[in-house]
């Protein structure tokens, strides 16, 4: 047991109704904060009312961006426990994004008990209708007031929690999306493979772009040669060609995502060959004119899984299953939903259950 | 005349001795602020006392990276002149590295009115010994509370103002660069062209790796082929050869420097021949076996021009120039600190005085 001071709020928010919960913009009563002074380490964890931070303008994330975050969510069983999904290969892929970026290693167990420990606190913000959690958000921000280019000599490590609603209102949706030829999300050597703001914030002019022309998200190329898949969106993809799925392989500019290797864990189980692997964007094509391309789909935290149902590229459009949702992608969504809601068994110990009663 | 509404501070700050000088510690008695919210643009331009910011922990800046910056200087003249040098050129790349990043538009006068109002009421920060000067840090941060990754609606533009020292404390100084074969800063098609802060979070790793080995900077190659040369540390770069003055051109990965397109200006009206184009890293080192490897200088900001002394690739140090600054990066070194000091005539209006009394 670690020591984090808990400061509860005297005012309560009026949390939303379930019905009406969005995602990302509804934050719960309480927040966590760990901060890091150099020759230090890390002090003074405290979970404290949800509030603003004072923040001097010459704060190193305002000017160079040195930050990482990470995504996940607790969900509410049928029998109000609370439980989180892989919470440990959250703070794992935390502590790996740090090392990229030159922040300091946070203490794993630290960071789970806080996870924990918050989202204990405002268990009541977890709403109750089918298909909606609460998104937890850990996150590190350089804070020195300095202006040098080199790594800042203090952070804060903070958690905040927001009940979102349902990713699908009517069931799972295939979502047409387009081929980016101009823009790069990331190389080898650059930080695709870290979860830091840099990498959003340079996608943001390719996905407004495909936007105005109706495509939901961008299939992202690699840098190098633009010939081979990456990511769709802010998601890892996996193809179902002729019985097999295709997944690209973690080469150093894609995000190594907790769903996209739970997808995998999964389809290994059912005993469906899964090939994590460079994918030429021209291997698909030719797939799809074959036949062969039976369903595609994104693995991400928030939506689980997005089947793709069109692929726009140089001018044509290849719609994928009909636009349908294909018997696959269900399975794989049906199950790690069900696992996460608490419907299904767990077979391999994914779930973590929050303070249990 | 742009409105801008100015509240001075009450409890001036003791300024730091110009000898005790650093780089981007202490900063100035105001600072300015202008507000942005969809619908209605920018708004609220004001001078206030330099003072925390407050912000929401979902804030937009600390979790997507969207932000701009730019840097500039102010120089005190002999008689007592506050002068910048190219403000519009400053202004303009912001509104550039705008556009790259989804962020709307600033209006150019108001941020130059603003610059030089900041700076007129500040000007007694601006330092009086030979080689300091007033660094002036534009940016603008994303600050809507929200999750989602798309671009904010809200915004906030600020300058800040920071005095510091002499960049070389006795003459320039050559150093000495490394060659990153893993790191990459930037490919076509990312945000290397844009001014803003996931370039610089990318880049610390390779920044501290070299740095362990006794090397001062990067010398950033390409991301695609890994072969030809584009900047080094966060300044463009210039290499002397046979003559021939050559420098990578904007191939759309390259900051696009202010002093690198003055020290063009002056070299083609010093009748030297420039070239802007790709630039093998085994042609300069061809040309070093060669002998004709004459000069090698990156140029920014901070230090204006500094001298490569020697360059380190595959376990083999290759000395330019003898340890020495050549005659030529001298020159221009020394043409560019005295238009900016006003010591020398300034022939291109270069100059733009800040309310000359």
């Amino acid at each position: 047991m670690h020591n984090i001071s808990i400061t509860q709020t005297k005012n309560n928010k009026q949390k939303p109704k379930d019905e009406a919960l969005v995602f990302g913009r509804q934050f719960t009563d309480h927040m966590f904060l760990m901060d890091y002074k150099e020759g230090e380490g890390w002090y003074d964890a405290r979970i404290v009312p949800y509030q603003p931070l004072e923040m001097d303008p010459a704060a190193m994330i305002f000017h160079y961006g040195q930050t990482v975050f990470e995504g996940l969510k607790a969900y509410r069983t049928k029998d109000d426990t609370i439980q989180l999904f892989r919470p440990e290969e959250n703070v794992k892929r935390l502590n790996r994004s740090n090392a990229r970026m030159c922040i300091p290693e946070v203490d794993e167990d630290i960071a789970l008990e806080a996870i924990k420990t918050l989202v204990d606190l405002d268990r009541d913000w977890v709403p109750h209708k089918e298909g909606t959690s609460l998104y937890i958000r850990p996150f590190v921000i350089a804070t020195e007031p300095y202006l040098g280019v080199s790594a800042s000599k203090t952070y804060t490590f903070m958690i905040i929690l927001s009940p979102v609603g349902a990713y699908y209102d009517a069931g799972i949706d295939p979502v047409k999306i387009a081929v980016e030829n101009d823009y790069i999300r990331a190389v080898k050597g650059g930080t695709g493979e870290a979860k830091t703001a840099g990498n959003y914030a340079g996608s943001m002019i390719a996905q407004e772009n495909v936007a105005k022309k109706g495509y939901a998200q961008v299939l992202w190329l690699d840098g190098h040669e633009k010939k081979y898949i990456e990511e769709v969106g802010s998601m890892n993809v996996f193809f179902k060609i002729d019985g097999k799925v295709i997944t690209p392989h973690l080469s150093g500019s894609i995000l190594p995502g907790v769903t996209r290797k739970s997808v995998i864990q999964l389809l290994m189980d059912w005993g469906i060959e899964v090939q994590e692997r460079p994918i030429l964007l021209s291997e698909v094509l030719t797939a799809h004119a074959n036949g062969l391309l039976e369903e595609a789909f994104g693995s991400g935290t928030a939506a689980v899984i997005s089947p793709i149902g069109e692929l726009f590229y140089n001018e044509t459009s290849y719609v994928i299953n009909n636009h349908q949702t294909g018997a696959l992608s269900k399975r794989v969504y049906d199950t790690l939903t069900g696992i996460q809601y608490g419907t299904i068994v767990d077979p391999h110990d994914w779930i973590v259950k929050v303070n249990p009663k």
